[in-house]
């Protein structure tokens, strides 16, 4: 194969320039690079490897011959123009909540199933970010002994809301700092030396759709259709990366040293743990970083077969933009493209 | 009684400085009140209401003729001068850790546990600030169905760490949006826009002492020494109040709407749940309130006898100061002083 022509439906926004930076920095072979946006941000123009793009408004016909699709525009977006996209003979990799629930879809971890290409229809559905997070660090785990139950409380950075919010955290902290009143135009609430249980839609049982998302894209993803999950699921005042603690129960012990080794031999996962200094895995240091921080493995003490687990990712990065284009890259690798 | 003559020892920490706002606020009547301190902090002067009072050195004739101790120095001066303190014949209320799990020394939450009171030798212990937030919560349910599990995670601010450190996580905030390394001279590691595991020292399961106080004190207040808690204590960059996910199990289902009314009702208490604007307790809110913010109560829908909840408290107030206040005014209350 010559090289890929690749389409960015949403390159402006804050996974679209992430994606940007990882086709520079990773080995996809590209012959043409086409950025896609809305009326409204097209006409911009985008710096990629020493050039400048300019970024094209979406059309029918923006996407003849493209082999491949990345879209991180939003779910309506997907829904508008994916379709239309794969009948053009594109691949299309949604990185939205669109399709994600699609039986007809993939939706892929690529360290957990990948096998699950094999089968796409022209759109396969990347995860939501705490949800690539999370199993990242548990399937290690799970293939071993399958995992019973997760409770699941998050720590989710500003970031996650984009980059207009990111700017906002950051408006309020002077503000704050400075005694005035601070901003709320994107969040419903003051995030900054504040937190707040995460402000998507609630359903009847009063699990919002950040929750229901880890319940349901784990079990997908996992091919554990009765795994339990229950997830808490808070934003706190972190400018980038997502943390977890995660409580995991299996049907028998798992002991704490083979869970230790299991994770440390694990894609994907960095092992971040030194009990004497009290470093575990830190936003801070996961900003950036392709790995997801693994670490506070624990035996715990209220359940003899449950484990105790922390960990600090990058949700732009591993958990929206970097799966996007490992997912591309298998496509490449097993020749599921076009 | 003509009125109480009070000491407080460590006076010009966090928790003092609350100690004295509560006196002014509250109805304990006071005929004295003597501020006591480490040599480092003796000779500043204290506003106390409208009056200038002067904060002497702790010596082992500073506690005579006093009724009524309220220590939050830390342990090793609550060991170092509690006894002599209770030799002098005041009652002491301590709020360091030292004398917590002493099985002669009760640990009282006086919404949960007051009658224990009765049996004190001259020292009461408060308890930690997550313990007190988390005890408040759960006794109305655990009183009516027994709580067999708790999976906590916690949300705890820079002033669980003293005022110094809320001060150097604001400076740390500056740092950053300025593009300037962070100062660390408190905390291990940047708070600001960043969070990290609780750095408390950490036991051979992997357990932090803040984790561990949750876990014992919670089973001594609730006389309950075979209760199942799990906790993973997390320092996050919030000024002040700390917030807590806890997972609960019971033994049978408890119903959602009948956890809702025991806690509208439960003193101590204040039930926020705002459902349709996603509004739930913050830390923002909690600051300053006496009252514990409970709410976003839900059927697990991971185990059939689970429930979730989500809280935020003061933890200088409810969790420190006020409950210590409290206890001393039930001991006035039941004639338990001197």
């Amino acid at each position: 194969m010559a090289g890929l022509r690749v389409g960015i439906l949403g390159a402006t926004g804050a996974v679209g320039t992430e994606l940007l930076q990882l086709l520079e920095e990773r080995s996809l072979p590209l012959e043409e690079l086409r950025l896609l946006a809305s009326p409204r941000s097209a006409g911009q123009q985008l710096p990629f490897a020493g050039e400048t793009l300019p970024v094209v408004e979406v059309s029918e016909d923006a996407f003849q011959g493209l082999d491949l699709v990345l879209a991180s525009a939003g779910g309506s977006v997907s829904r508008q123009w994916l379709p239309i996209a794969v009948a053009a003979g594109a691949v299309a990799v949604d990185n939205s909540s669109a399709y994600r629930m699609d039986g007809a879809v993939p939706l892929v971890v690529p360290e957990v199933n990948p096998e699950d290409l094999a089968h796409h229809q022209g759109i396969i559905a990347n995860p939501n970010c705490t949800t690539i997070l999370m199993t990242v660090a548990l399937w290690p785990l799970h293939r071993v002994r399958p995992i019973q139950r997760i409770v699941a409380a998050t720590y989710q950075s500003a970031s996650g809301a984009g980059s207009r919010a990111m700017a906002e955290m950051k408006d309020q902290a002077i503000a704050i700092l400075q005694d005035r009143p601070p901003p709320t135009d994107i969040f419903p609430y003051p995030l900054a030396f504040n937190l707040f249980p995460h402000n998507s839609p609630l359903n009847e049982q009063g699990y919002c759709q950040e929750e229901m998302k880890m319940v349901q894209e784990t079990r997908k993803i996992f091919h554990a259709p009765d795994l339990r999950v229950s997830a808490t699921c808070v934003r706190v005042p972190v400018l980038r990366a997502h943390s977890e603690s995660l409580n995991i129960e299996f049907q028998t012990p798992f002991p704490v040293e083979e869970a230790r080794t299991l994770l440390g031999q694990a894609p994907g996962v960095r092992f971040v743990e030194d009990w004497q200094r009290n470093y575990f895995p830190m936003p801070m240091e996961a900003s950036g970083q392709d790995d997801v921080l693994v670490g506070r493995i624990r035996q715990d003490i209220s359940h003899p077969c449950g484990l105790e687990l922390w960990l600090s990712g990058d949700q732009i990065r591993k958990g929206a933009a970097l799966n996007a284009i490992q997912i591309a890259e298998v496509l490449l690798e097993k020749n599921l493209l076009g």
